[in-house]
């Protein structure tokens, strides 16, 4: 039975017909092969795998690709794949031999049709190559054909990186699925080529959105990749707990639930303090990497949206009229929501929305409250892939920039030696003038300008104040330019990465990963089995050593909300904050920060471009403009 | 007289000090370098090869880096590079080195600053690596400078490309500033992928906004590169003549002004077209390149932009209240340019704005008309790096689709194959029910459901009046998915493509372009010219080839508006509509648009991964995680 068949390791095939395992591994076999969901580097290699142990095994076996993805499957769409169809898309990205679809086979009617495709192909075996719902799907049609002999497995594809396997032992199984690495890797080199120009131009923060909404192993990998000077891990804001708001509720013999996770208020103000460290030391700039699904991982969102869906929920439980329709504007929707906090609305206050979820609320950027507060789908599930994540975040971090700019905390660090050479330069004394201007003036390390100062008013009655010019006199140039060195111009520019890294040729560790797991799908089948999912062990170390396994799907199913239904599917896996690799991220969090004097630490992912790779070595605008049109 | 001084030759240098130029070439030398607007790739060759070749002529020559800019020289800040210094960045990206930074020495106060700092380090030569307003400034400094004995001469950089130099005899001098290949790479690698997403997913249309205001070489080379479907050229659009409007003035024995130039509404149009066009061959997906600065080619909107101003200043003039608090809001402006092209305002038709005008304003996206009535800067300049670009051809281009639909001429063609096998499937007759649901039903082309067809009534409908169901029938389930096969989604992802092309490593070719223009410029100084940009002719043949020249700058120049005053500055170089790349590109566009049966052409322009690229040959989370923590 499938739910309870064991890791299975493989019988290694035969080097020649003569072999003993023939009998496994000789039979001719018709195999079907399909893809699902987004497409990830290395697909076709998976193919080439496939096909490439079908044929040493037996040249009479026969593989067949379903044409767009599982629709090809219930529309009988395919191609029979051939040596120089694999041998054409071999190490290329994409899934662009068959392409590929999001359609499930989630109903007996198309269970049935199912059937009746792979019967028609007389197919022995279907592999879906695909992320946790395909293996999901993958482990039912496997349930659901074995009466008819048709053996199903699957093959880890995900670029988030989330279908990882360990045993009950705690042995990794699957350390990470396919596609992975390419798309880190084509992140990291635009993230790094940011990095480049942050450190060239000393204008710009850049942020950068990268794909993975349930987990954040995309931007942990691209940290990694990219030593860039803040990484947000959405399973780390999570684990956030507000250890003041703890003790404080302590002290008053409480418990205060609010503590743990963190808000995005919060969050932004973690942000500017990071900033700000930078620019004191001269660095208003940096690049940043925010995960696609960081707000999923907030709490106070998540809160909002259950308190919000019950308040409208109310409301027209009570009324005679919708919500939406009382309070057309936003306006008096958060009126409403401000009296309902306070209890001078027609209930006493409301223990729903209290004084600081009306305050936390109103901290969001009008765009996003807007958002929260639009009617839900049929299932109430509010719809994060619509939500500009970086926008809100990075609004909120400009608004309270601004704070901190007026309040004076905010500011350029000035290099000393600059500051001497123009003093010095201007016949001024650096020491008398250096005394009023900065606070921590003296040392080597950058300077900063009073927080008093932050204006020509209050610049020129500080010079005053310390009889260093007189109320009619006019502040020296040099010092009013060395004033506007430090006033901070926040500029930053989006970018999200997410499809060129789908699309990216596979690198070469997903070239030779995603060979093997064909390679082991075909050996899976070889062993008769079924509902599994191919995997190999050892990826961290040599070729060499990599063990292909087998790896029941149901075992990894659980119950999950799923469309507003509980459904039994795969887990995913999200970044364990005890990994080694996290704890590295978190350990080097600070030295990428390079809050402090000295440069950054940024990293370059990739070889330099000084090698000859082929004709196309210059501009073609420049060589076809050598040729004269005929 | 710098005016005056022709296209310079090199003088060879030595090769031993023996040599009888070492008089030239081998004085004691102090060279200051410096980088200005943005980074390109490359910049740190061109300092590498100035060094080299200083050091080689002289070991005791030396070469100083002015840092952040024109600032540097300004602020007396600067390092001396070393042999050190420069082995760490050759072939490296960016400017990181010594950094850049975008202020101008346009003052006699700055340029007595830059004089001081230049006799300080006591300087015999000055080198500035930027664009054409760099060399411009290159040119002034070097004509200020002459009586001081120090040489200025300038390197022609800019991943726009847009600086390029030809003799009066035609010959090409200067083909192409250095970073263009890099960038155009570091762009066309995401737009492949992009292409490669496509055509897998089958899904989106990716839409790629790449850097170049003022010229689309960027975008040309990027067509190129990846051979995209669709690729915008603003020099081509701003060529536009609609000869159907020509006509009809001809015969009217008018001229009609209107016909020159593409209008945004006449743009989106063609757009929709090739859209239509692919889908009808079930390629509804695809990849389309737009360049930055699109919109300053577009005649009508510089038109109403010169309208708007001359409506608003006359309103004010006549009017005792401004414009924009006579008529506050978007609707209100909209109302009164209604009535001014309709003559029922407080004078007659207007012969500023017309009906024509008021339609075609209309058309507009409703951001970029608000964008287009706003106030505008001191000089009256429109902001178009403010807008957008993008956006606004997309929206119209989203509304055009939206009409055609309704119209039931933007269509998914149908695989005959497939719908043969499954009206057979299903057991219907496919030639009966063809010639009732397809215009073109019979041949091997994809099959396009009738114009008419255009909701499950109409469907209905057709399928009653063809005696194939009766009132109180059902659709059968084939022919309904068959027609929901037909109903195009049109999904658009955005991107844009600047600054992670900016800070990539430089392209072999950008390299050696680099390094040998920093020889050239060092040559240059040998040979005692100033006023000049070095440069390399016969880049598109074999570097044996390539020949060092000096280019005076002064003859480059012209008189142009830059921020509403007239100014000598360097002409750019747009895309000429007869060179040989844009012909090309205009030969290939049906060819790479693919709007018929078969593959899309997309071109790869960077080679596979599976080659070995060292130590970090897998994810680093999954090295990391492999390894537990002390």
């Amino acid at each position: 039975d499938i739910i309870d068949n064991h890791v299975q390791k493989l019988v290694q095939g035969p080097d020649s017909p003569d072999d003993p395992h023939n009998t496994l591994y000789g039979k001719k076999r018709h195999i079907g092969i399909v893809f699902s969901g987004g497409p990830a580097p290395g697909g076709h290699n998976a193919i080439a795998g496939v096909f490439d142990a079908a044929k040493k095994a037996n040249p009479h076996s026969k593989v067949f690709g379903f044409i767009l993805g599982p629709d090809g499957i219930l529309e009988n769409r395919y191609v029979e794949i051939t040596a120089d169809l694999v041998d054409t898309h071999r190490n290329m990205g994409g899934f662009t031999m068959i392409k590929t679809g999001r359609s499930k086979i989630d109903s007996p009617e198309k269970m049935k049709l199912s059937r009746q495709a792979c019967k028609k192909l007389g197919l022995d075996a279907l592999i879906i190559v695909g992320g946790d719902d395909s293996n999901t799907n993958a482990a039912f049609m496997a349930q659901e054909l074995k009466a008819d002999g048709i053996q199903v497995l699957g093959i880890p594809k995900t670029i988030d990186g989330d279908i990882q396997v360990t045993a009950e032992s705690g042995e990794t199984l699957c350390a990470i699925s396919f596609g992975f690495h390419s798309a880190a890797r084509a992140f990291s080199q635009n993230i790094s080529n940011l990095c480049t120009d942050a450190g060239s131009d000393l204008k710009y923060w850049h942020v950068c959105k990268v794909m993975g909404r349930v987990a954040s192993h995309l931007a942990l990998e691209s940290a990694l990749q990219t030593h860039a000077n803040i990484t947000l891990i959405g399973e780390d804001l999570a684990d956030y707990v507000d250890q003041e708001r703890i003790k404080a509720a302590e002290n008053a013999g409480t418990v205060d639930y609010t503590a743990y996770g963190i808000t995005l208020r919060h969050l932004s103000r973690l942000i500017c303090d990071v900033i700000v460290r930078r620019a004191a030391h001269g660095k208003n700039y940096g690049v940043m990497i925010i995960p696609e699904g960081v707000l999923e991982f907030i709490n106070e969102i998540q809160i909002f949206i259950i308190k919000l869906n019950t308040i409208i929920g109310d409301y027209n439980h009570i009324h005679d009229v919708d919500f939406h329709a009382a309070f057309p504007s936003l306006d008096a929707k958060l009126d409403y929501l401000r009296r309902l906090s306070r209890g001078i609305s027609d209930k006493d206050a409301s223990p729903i929305w209290n004084a600081r979820d009306d305050e936390l609320f109103n901290d969001l950027p009008t765009f996003f409250q807007e958002g929260l507060l639009v009617e839900r789908d049929t299932h109430g599930n509010f719809q994060f892939s619509q939500v500009k994540t970086e926008k809100i975040i990075m609004d909120m971090v400009k608004d309270y920039l601004d704070i901190l700019k007026e309040k004076g905390t905010y500011k350029v660090g000035i290099d000393p030696l600059v500051y001497r050479r123009f003093m010095a330069d201007a016949g001024l004394d650096a020491h008398v003038y250096g005394e009023v201007l900065f606070k921590n003036y003296g040392g080597t390390a950058h300077l900063l300008v009073k927080h008093t100062i932050i204006s020509m008013k209050t610049l020129k009655l500080a010079l005053e104040d310390a009889g260093l010019l007189s109320p009619d006199g006019k502040i020296p140039g040099v010092v009013e330019t060395i004033y506007q060195k430090s006033v901070p111009n926040f500029k930053t520019q989006n970018h999200f990465y997410g499809y060129d890294g789908r699309g990216s040729n596979p690198t070469r560790f997903d070239c030779n990963y995603t060979y093997n797991l064909g390679l082991t799908a075909f050996g899976l089948i070889a062993n008769g089995a079924t509902g599994q999912m191919a995997v190999i062990r050892n990826l961290e170390h040599d070729m060499s050593t990599w063990e292909p396994l087998g790896v029941p799907i149901a075992r990894l199913m659980h119950l999950e909300e799923r469309k507003g239904k509980l459904a039994l599917v795969m887990e995913k896996r999200v970044v364990e904050l005890d990994s080694t690799a996290f704890q590295v991220v978190k350990d080097l969090r600070e030295e990428w920060l390079a809050a402090g004097p000295g440069e950054d630490h940024y990293r370059k992912p990739c070889p330099i471009a000084f090698s000859e790779d082929g004709d196309d070595n210059r501009p073609i605008t420049l060589t076809l403009n050598a040729v004269d049109l005929p």
